[in-house]
């Protein structure tokens, strides 16, 4: 039992990351019955739609089931008190300060965790009283720091900065680099792509597909005037670098506004459209190799943490 | 004994990056004194010069030394016929095909590495024949691979890639991102920022002092249009940033390279011009806090390993 699995009340310290589009109820509650935790990404749903899939989730299991709320989206404060009068005690919170919520949550009675990209976030996030961090380096899929500090260095330096339990995120899709992270001094770890890349989450088949298909260099930061998001390189990916490469300062930003538009990541990743949807992806998805089911997922995980340890020496 | 050590004569599986401007004759000889692998970085020195810190690593030492040589200098051929006529035996080459002198180099006797940024580019070298592969994540210092891959997704998909030894490197600078790179599957590390960071580097004192007062923020990758390459945030790297945002196509690239110039790492690295210099240096640059000679370095990265490798439990 580490600080991880206790602060959750979980087996082992592996979170699944909430997804847009990609993490409902069905996948979060399958993590959290192979002995993880799953997490709902609240971020794309209206409040009666979490509320659908925190129910379904409740349904399929009564291990602890976190939400993922980003909040910078203007319902999260409605999608909070949603979840709370669910009886959700698990809240994830991202792309905001944790000033913001914390106190509110920690008075309800819940854990709170905050996302943060650089050491510095880092700190800020033990001040306001979260129970704990998960530090995402560059290597993450979706929206990432503008810093692109990579998990490798990340890690440790987070570490060195706060004391309370650290979840590490960014890069880890098999037992080796969860291996890795806890050399580096997490307490735990987070993944989204691999997860994503399981027969429970509810991204479309085709999108899954294409996934398998990927290289180390299938996915790539891009929006960085903006927002920066790793995509996968599709046709929208690449219209985007189009873009990039042919205007800059304002003009720059009213155009990427403009080609971006409205439910591209829902056409792209819960649709299936691998032409014309954002498809938001991680650098680790060319480390996964098949489509398993979340159980399959965690045999494989423990399985290759274990070989990958007995091949390290005590000493160099 | 692993295949590192074994395959150069060395103690410990920790190689010293060839850097510019840093990493001559006395540097090498401290690392290989020390135990490691100490390389003298060729790229920015005329024959002559090189000539120099060889004869002088040699008379420090009499421990394998090697002798790192970027491809793409139009001097290459006369630093390797210059490197071999003085009896030098293990060979790195960067920026260029590792088919170019491979053989070449085997025919005289060497040991040749070559340095990667893909797992498809660690195939080429398979397949050219050379005796071992560093593979360098986006974290690192100076040039970078266009992909931004990072170290921890790049050393596993490199390690099922090959069955030749691998080097890792990028954000590799104390025990426990050592753990985490055997963790993933290398057979060593090449570390540059580290041992730029020591008495025995001949980086400027001025450049030295301003890397302790780093943060995790300090380096960034700028001139993807034309070579990218990870730089310290001086007024030299935002007037870069400044003319990407203000420029783009061909013009951009016109820009940057008049910006650029010639000798600005010179200025920058070894005469210690800290605001129009260029500052090559890695992102795990904010891991490191001291200044100490390269034997101390060397005690502290196997405490430090030793003590990290403690913390990990066999299973999850």
């Amino acid at each position: 039992m580490n600080k991880i699995t206790k602060l959750f009340g979980i087996d082992y310290p592996i979170i699944q990351g909430g997804m847009v589009w990609v993490s409902g109820g069905k996948l979060a509650a399958a993590v959290s019955r192979a002995g993880g935790l799953g997490l709902i990404g609240a971020g794309s749903m209206q409040p009666e739609l979490l509320q659908r899939h925190i129910t379904k989730a409740q349904s399929l299991t009564s291990r602890p089931i976190g939400v993922n709320i980003p909040l910078l989206y203007e319902k999260a404060h409605e999608q909070i008190d949603m979840a709370l009068s669910l009886g959700i005690k698990i809240f994830f919170t991202s792309a905001g300060s944790p000033k913001k919520y914390t106190s509110y949550l920690k008075d309800h009675g819940a854990t709170v965790v905050h996302v943060i990209s650089t050491p510095e976030h880092a700190i800020n996030c033990e001040e306001a009283g979260v129970d704990a961090v998960v530090a995402e380096g560059f290597e993450a899929g979706g929206h990432n720091g503008r810093d692109e500090i990579t998990t490798l260095t990340l890690i440790p330096q987070a570490r060195s900065a706060i004391k309370i339990p650290l979840i590490a995120a960014g890069g880890i899709a098999d037992g080796k680099s969860i291996l890795a992270a806890l050399s580096l001094g997490a307490d735990g770890v987070q993944m989204g792509t691999r997860f994503l890349m399981t027969r429970e989450s509810s991204a479309h088949e085709n999108f899954k597909s294409l996934l398998l298909q990927s290289t180390a260099s299938s996915t790539m930061t891009l929006m960085k005037s903006t927002i920066p998001v790793r995509l996968f390189n599709n046709k929208f990916a690449r219209e985007i670098m189009q873009i990039e490469q042919s205007f800059h300062g304002d003009n720059l930003k009213q155009k990427l506004n403009e080609h971006l538009g409205k439910f591209r990541a829902r056409h792209g990743m819960l649709e299936g459209d691998l032409e014309n949807g954002e498809l938001e992806v991680g650098q680790s998805v060319s480390l996964i190799k098949n489509i398993l089911s979340v159980e399959d997922v965690f045999k494989e995980l423990l399985h290759d943490y274990q070989e990958a340890y007995k091949k390290l020496s005590q000493s160099l």
